[in-house]
């Protein structure tokens, strides 16, 4: 066995000094706080559905951890990213500029509104979207007129833009805010993996003009599924509000609906475990931070892997933990795929590259050659909070 | 005051006289059975998401109750219609025919495929599509050509048709389906509002290439926000299946997606829900029945109304229980809902016509007389299941 060979044993090694033998999910939720009561409260009120007091609570106390003025309960990620475009005025035969390296949801998203997914490149440092790369880029494909961004080469508007924090860490936000503004994008932030991840001090998802939430039950909170979107802004929230509920205008009995709307409200159910998750918050992200910590000291002694650490001035939720292989070592990503899922750790490799797939192969595109890279190297390895004793630091 | 003004006062009256002085919702759900076990399993098991025992449950059995193949969970009653229109093959430039006379859900599921809804009349005996009416304006309005249904006017494919079971009383869908099969479109059941109904014994939603169901907390039984697609097809369950789970193809680690998908899957918390409201459908649909049967007694003696009766050879759910105004006395429709939810007794008109929303003002129609008519004098009244004290009749 060549010392290369030796990487999947010497990572499994690694992992399971701090977590043990497994088997281990790549993320699982956990519920020791108030779920059970809240549930019990929801279903003796009878209010199961989307008017109740649980999701107004959850939207009340979730805008207030996160700085925000508002936050807008809904079914899933994938809606409050739908809702948060369409708000953006994102239409018909836009573009809006993403990173290849990120869930599929986003790229939907954009094609539920009819518009073109355009895809740009990530930086190594954060696994985001690269502002320096970006503005480089946009200087030379695009051209501002009349207060619009122009694809040159396509001669479509590119309306918005949406940076992603990957598997929770902190993109380069303002500097990414900054893009936006000198070239007239709308800025969506997709702060989906990142609930509790800051820059400078202000959580994710309150950057740009709306942020999208996902509650879905691999993430750092869930409601069994659901999401958010959070805004500062009265008016995108009560259009938000109106939308997601059939746009359906207020009247003591008539059905009168202004507009095509959705029906993507939260259940008040879903909301109650939402309430309860929220709580337990602040002690998930310790624990996923203390985890951070002991896996990047077990982690050390592996040549040729490093785990992605939080950016200067950044928190990262840690919802993921994110190993990155060296280059040289990057043909070894099946084997230690491979090793560490057949011995029962659950392990994950980046998503396919969203040019990669064959739905969005025709879509235009910046050079992506960082994002090529990472999606070589990246392995995601088993992140829950309740993966190690609860405040007992390991020896 | 005059004998017509009278109207108001007789009809709570004899609403009153069957449920008591109120305060009284349109339809509020019970939740008497395993609701509370079942959440708690769904919480011990840490599986509250879409993958989960509760989800599997959840289909096999109200497949099995609906005498159906297949049933695929999913978020909404819209979403359901919309994974059902997109694998008829509903696309962008085609038409839809489906009744003025439906909830909103209906006509924006046909939007979201980029195609137009195309409104027809209902018949006052089912409130449903009327076929004979259908068949007539098809007849002249549309060409077959090719084995497609075209418009005349608009030159436009029309793929499909989505006869709704209106507020849960069954549509003729045996004739309804020979119109589907004459002028080569697909017949998509909207039975969101109408589980537990029958035509010829057979349950609604089965009768389509696809049906719809929806488990709002309004519904007959509540999942708090769900819905599902129903189906005999395998092909069709495995697409939609795919569909609502972002498309993803199957892989132990990869993230591959082969065409635009949904976040469309029914968590199992929600799952949990309905497998225990389930259990309760029947002894539902018996309290319902008899709610019927009193206010029929009750409501014979107010001249100017009736009641809307399942037709022969059908059973309706009974939903919603609706009055239908003689047409001498809709312009008392206003009058009756003012007064009945004045002093509490939530009722409730049809819905706007589609027609007449200035969103779908331009979309194409047939003549819409009787739609018109059954506007102006239907008002559905308080429906619960729980609202006569339980199998004791009332003297």
């Amino acid at each position: 066995m060549t010392n290369d060979s030796n990487l999947p044993h010497e990572i499994v090694s690694a992992i399971q000094s701090v977590v043990g033998a497994g088997p281990l999910a790549l993320h699982e939720p956990r519920f020791n706080g108030n779920e059970w009561l809240y549930l019990k409260e929801c279903l003796d009120s009878s209010v199961v559905s989307s008017i109740g007091k649980f999701v107004d609570r959850f939207e009340v106390e979730l805008a207030s951890y996160l700085g925000a003025k508002y936050a807008v309960a809904v079914v899933s990620g994938t809606a409050a990213l739908h809702v948060a475009l369409r708000l953006a005025g994102v239409t018909q035969g836009h573009e809006v500029l993403l990173p290849a390296l990120t869930f599929i949801a986003t790229a939907n998203a954009v094609t539920y509104c009819g518009a073109t997914p355009h895809f740009v490149d990530s930086e190594e440092s954060s696994l985001g979207m690269d502002p320096g790369a970006l503005r480089e880029y946009l200087a030379t494909a695009t051209i501002v007129q009349g207060g619009c961004c122009i694809n040159r080469l396509t001669g479509r508007v590119i309306s918005a833009m949406i940076p992603m924090h990957t598997f929770g860490h902190p993109v380069a936000i303002d500097e990414l805010l900054a893009v936006a503004k000198d070239f007239h994008l709308h800025l969506i932030e997709d702060a989906a993996e990142a609930l509790g991840s800051t820059v400078g001090g202000r959580h994710a998802g309150t950057f740009g003009l709306m942020g999208a939430l996902s509650f879905n039950g691999n993430k750092t909170i869930t409601t069994g599924g659901g999401g958010a979107i959070v805004t500062d802004s009265i008016r995108l929230k009560e259009h938000a509000k109106h939308l997601i509920t059939t746009a359906k205008t207020p009247h003591r009995w008539n059905y009168f609906h202004d507009e095509v709307g959705y029906n993507y409200r939260l259940p008040n159910l879903n909301a109650a475990l939402g309430c309860a998750q929220l709580e337990q918050l602040p002690s998930f992200l310790a624990d996923k931070r203390r985890l951070f910590s002991e896996y990047l000291s077990s982690l050390k002694k592996v040549k040729g892997v490093r785990l992605v650490a939080e950016p200067p001035g950044c928190l990262s939720n840690y919802w993921l933990q994110t190993l990155l292989l060296d280059e040289a070592f990057s043909s070894q990503l099946d084997d230690v795929l491979e090793f560490t899922n057949n011995v029962g750790l659950m392990t994950r490799p980046a998503w396919t590259l969203m040019h990669r797939l064959p739905i969005f192969s025709r879509a235009p595109r910046a050079p992506l050659g960082v994002a090529e890279s990472l999606a070589r190297r990246i392995i995601n390895i088993p992140s829950s909070a309740g993966l190690l004793p609860k405040g007992v630091e390991k020896v």
